[in-house]
């Protein structure tokens, strides 16, 4: 997501990316560890360009409640080492077979299959260490970060992200009807933007009203942004994407543009944007960030 | 480890096992969940054989400072489904590349690679959406619950049993010295015992000597398992085994007999027992159960 570095989102997300980036550094070890081989694959994915949005959206949901960003960070940076996981297991020859991602070869090609599998395995272990560090998050209570712990588990788990990656692979190549489409997407890409969004809210100890409203927005932009990931794979450009356009198709895969149409597409991206601006209309100017994020989603040239 | 059914251990393991198996198929979802194939994947494995020693000796160390088995039980379970995970990924080609396990096809060698490891990435997962579960763990201070949780990831994670596996996988054909092997058997199987022997007693509401003993009874304990697993694969039979014996060292493992011989192996395993007994001597009847599987490490045939 690059909107122009000198608009509102543009300096906003900025200056968040830079947070969760300096947050990550602090909290995880260096490559000076044994055996080397292992931080320096953990390393090589989570600090390779991602453009940390699940963080920045767990961020600007708690400052939308009046949450601060110190209580915040570890469970935001736990978020990105889940979904840097996801994306090198993913990418593994016995899954997708993705050689490239982000204009770099995946960490597979690095590392070594072995070695890919188990910088993910690392990286989802450490998530949950980092969400459990009770010195790191003293300022919330146990109850509510083991409620939070919960959620993410079972967002990333075989209810979640991992049911989605089963449907997404065992899909490839078949004719899949609607219902099987928006069960990929929301599992695969939304279950994790919904429990970023909540456990934001969570964690800055918002109202039962203000969470729902929350996962509600959550829901809502999750879906919008498989949806522009699916149109931007039929129309991106190459170098901007960092991996073969058109790839989904050439694959067999199944995508919003594929089965609906690029017209159908975009319209049902714009109606969940406003559905998603909506279900946060009585927050104050501190929900401003996740306002511009929804607008944006469908706007981005990656 | 299989003492005769009739002997004071063999009743409690039988009786110990029963109440994990009873607590696996109570808390985990069943194989009528979509996608089927990674509610079969995953429990094909789980209930695949386990001696659940793991969640035995978290029990046991629970019961042995005066806790109850029902709040143990999630902590317990969880790290079998952690052990479980790191015996799908373990097995898959690009990692030791076995054919079976407990004398039946691997994960991968039934439902494919990519679904063994999003199988392993589903029980790693769920193992933390267990432990978080307050509605299972009401019984356990929160804060007491966050430090197992964490404890548990660190275990597991590039500080434990990863650690311990990638150091594994790059010995293999190579001469290590006896650090490196120290270094691998503390982490690949030792951590996560220690951990299970300590968050029984954090969870059973131990002080702190009570703490420190029992995690020096499971660190000697975890090594003499690894030893008796390496002596096992130099003498076992292959039928009892399930699998190849004498395939680490065709395959250039390193192991304790195959650095030290068998009876310098056995000598520091034994020992270690007497190391792991007199660290919780001051403990009374109620740690029998961990003095007599400690005894018993040594004298197994799987």
């Amino acid at each position: 997501m690059s909107p122009s570095p000198d608009s509102a989102l543009g300096t906003y997300l900025e200056a968040r990316k830079k947070i969760v980036d300096e947050a990550l550094e602090r909290y995880l070890p260096g490559e000076d560890n044994y055996p080397a081989v292992i931080f320096k694959a953990f390393r090589y994915s989570l600090f390779g360009g991602g453009k940390r949005i699940r963080p920045i959206l767990c961020l600007a949901s708690a400052e939308a409640v009046g949450g601060s960003i110190e209580a915040t960070l570890p469970v935001a940076c736990a978020l990105e080492l889940i979904h840097t996981y996801s994306l090198i297991h993913d990418d593994l020859p016995a899954m997708d077979d993705d050689d490239y991602r982000r204009g770099r070869p995946t960490s597979h090609k690095v590392f070594g299959e072995d070695m890919a599998i188990l910088a993910g395995d690392a990286l989802l272990t450490e998530a949950f260490r980092l969400m459990s560090d009770t010195k790191l998050m003293r300022n919330v209570a146990p109850e509510r970060l083991l409620s939070v712990i919960c959620d993410v588990a079972e967002a990333a788990g075989y209810f979640g992200m991992v049911a989605g990656q089963v449907v997404d692979v065992q899909s490839e190549g078949k004719t899949v009807d609607k219902k099987v489409l928006d069960f990929i997407h929301t599992r695969k890409t939304g279950a994790m933007i919904v429990v970023a969004v909540k456990a934001g809210a969570v964690l800055a100890n918002a109202g039962e009203d203000e969470i729902n409203a929350l996962t509600s927005y959550g829901r809502d932009i999750g879906l919008v942004f498989q949806i522009a990931d699916d149109i931007l794979n039929v129309e991106g450009d190459r170098k901007l994407m960092g991996k073969e356009t058109g790839s989904d198709s050439k694959r067999g895969k199944v995508t919003y543009p594929g089965m609906l149409g690029l017209p159908a597409s975009r319209k049902e991206a714009a109606a969940l944007v406003e559905s998603a601006v909506s279900a946060i209309k009585q927050f104050d100017h501190r929900a401003e960030p996740l306002r511009l994020i929804a607008r944006y989603i469908v706007e981005r040239k990656l």
